[in-house]
């Protein structure tokens, strides 16, 4: 039997009019990072989102950030090791008490925005980072870019990892995303979605914007919750992923 | 044998370089009430603090807020008990993680400024307050006002609760506190503040602005740790009630 | 001839990706509320905003609020007059900076969420708020809810004043607002909304809950920006008020 | 006769009870830095300040910084030069509202922290904040670390310029500053630095740690705020100046 899981970011949103398409989004996947308040959310929205992800029995991750809300957190930062780690013990300790209240179980964590794309590609800060999580909850599974030096700390460090791809991005011959400063970037096509999914899951391949084969790991995909067609889009990969004979549920 | 534990506000600087007089207040301490970032401190701040703390065999505890950094949480603000207990267990949980990475425990809860002085006399407020920090851990000591509605909802709860009273604010006939804005509000001497102090924990009594011996329930000193004369005080006090006979300790 | 304004909050979302409707309902717009990062935005937000206004033709206003990003500026705080006073210079004055640079002129200033409420009814409030804005410039038009305190106070102190309804809410025989707490509180028929509207403009009478025609002044409508048919309510509106020989312009 | 301008970070603090040292300080100066709320001060400090630099004269300058409250300005972050260009209108617009409405005229304009330090070694940041200035008031005057992209900026954009050298600290044989990462970065005795900053009014060169003299443009020192000492520097250095026949004032 084949596996994956389905995760989005979730409660990103202030104020209780705003909180998108969280509601609609939750029941198509197995994961949910939810937003610590750095770059989006607030005690409250986070709160309402462990009890909304617990409703639809979907993994519960934290999805810690920069302190930069006017910014959603796409904005690199330039802290030392040490600042990373204490954000993100900060973090991730407040969302584990939202889902401790509950009754339940932190399962993941996972880097947002500028954080994650740096984790991606630095090493040193990689390692802060897998060891806060560790030093945490040695039994949570750290998320990151498939192939990223987030996933080799993680991995160095003793932690479960989960490596994430992307449903609507182009690949590189590396396997690096195609950036979105390229017309390319975005796959917008949901059975084109459909197709470059189901071969990373089934064959560990995705075809590169150069038509090369490269081989890729693929733990878990990342749905993105914005845009006017987002609840369509999850709804149309879960479908096709499960009627090609794919499980979805978080490792 | 007599016991009073002096308590102190502790980290609630921003910036590596006005940490105030924490390293000096520290020692003469035996609880540290510690900024969890939403008017003061932020996470580095916050493990730099607990670090102190623990370096100083002094208890910690969480210092929650409301969200006002600018005004630093002096301000009321019109929330529902709902939003209330998130933004306790949020800031409770941060902190906790700092503690709990760093191997020690998390000893209790002293809600700060505005908070604070809304739970003293508001009985919906403190009770929501005393649920959160029951939610989270039902070990953790509530720190209010004696006499408040927060030891009051604290001990409903099944809470163990501390009866704060301050060495440097005069009191009036009903045992509440002379209010700021009236000139006889402080007490600047250091003398009359041992005398009072002792007063309280050794007789559980206060003279009131009116002359007025006032009963008084006494188990921990609120020590201001800004102002010139911050260290100095904390000295002199300290010294004034261990010469006479009282230990100084975390209950 | 009849004239109507019609006014929309504007630019209170963060990150590049959650502009929500502004593009989409500026162009139905006579006047834009401009949130000034207190409560929603931030300056490249606001920036944007202002040219986006520009490019329609619609009048630039400040939109000011409790600082209160987490809560959207809904809760109230318990501000002096005197903090409400600065924050009031601060906000407007930083939009203005925008306005100014842009080669437009600002045009109005209208409170928002908790603050707008609290100067509806609270007359201290309501003349520390018109002080502010003379202050800063005496051309400016200040808008409030139409029969609050804030009208009457930018009256007393000589400014222009425009006086807001609601095009999608019920009224009471005293002319106030059906609580949001009340079932029937919102309009949610368009047709409904756009009689009560045509009403309010042309006999400066609203049928209140209670089935009594009740006097209001009507100089602007706010328009919600929010919501799923926000835009389609907007023309609607729009072009019900055109179609019934009613101007549609700033004041 | 010769002249300099001695001027100082101000309005940095929250709350009204820690505002450092301003009032012992100000005296001292002939121009202010005032915060403006993105890496420390608040609407109320600010416009505290603006009054407290009038009272003593003192020229006012807006002192705009990365928004990072939590980390002080401290932290470079990763914007579009769009970014910046809005971030200063917004401070420094928003500083002049408080200088308006007091009577006063904004005199300069200072980036802080991160901001500042970037600004001088990356050209074009440097012409952004440059035009940004110029943009809102082109007779505002530009201060900058002397001999930097800053400064160079803001004269290519017709700017008038203020080169700013610190009494404070040692330089290098290529005329930057002795990385605060060195052992001798800093310069703890107040004769040392007089002599140091004597030499730079008088015959615009400066001894570096290699011992050779190297040409400095002196226009403004910085005078820090903060530490034990700050306000007797203050007072020695303006002391030594002045006995020297240097005239203190603003440009």
């Amino acid at each position: 039997m084949m596996f994956i899981d389905l995760n989005c970011d979730m409660g990103e949103s202030f104020g209780t009019n705003i909180i998108g398409n969280d509601e609609g989004i939750m029941p198509f996947l197995s994961s949910a990072n939810i937003a610590c308040g750095f770059h989006g959310g607030n005690p409250s929205v986070m709160y309402h989102t462990v009890k909304l992800a617990m409703k639809h029995g979907v993994a519960i991750g934290a999805h810690p950030s920069f302190p930069d809300l006017e910014g959603f957190g796409r904005r690199e930062m330039n802290m030392t090791a040490s600042e990373v780690y204490d954000l993100i013990i900060y973090q991730v300790s407040a969302l584990a008490g939202f889902v401790k209240v509950s009754g339940a179980k932190l399962h993941h964590v996972k880097p947002h925005g500028a954080l994650y794309n740096l984790a991606a590609r630095d090493a040193t800060l990689a390692m802060t980072i897998a060891n806060a999580v560790a030093d945490i909850d040695p039994s949570l599974i750290l998320y990151g870019l498939s192939g990223s030096e987030l996933i080799k700390a993680g991995k160095t460090r003793g932690l479960i990892t989960c490596s994430e791809v992307f449903a609507d991005r182009h690949y590189q011959d590396d396997g690096s995303l195609t950036p979105r400063t390229k017309p390319h970037a975005l796959i917008t096509s949901t059975s084109v979605a459909v197709v470059q999914v189901t071969r990373m899951v089934k064959e560990n391949i995705v075809i590169s914007d150069q038509g090369n084969p490269v081989p890729i790991e693929a733990e878990t995909i990342c749905i993105h919750g914005d845009g006017a067609h987002a609840i369509h889009f999850a709804k149309e990969i879960r479908e096709a992923l499960e009627s090609g004979g794919i499980t979805i549920k978080a490792s």
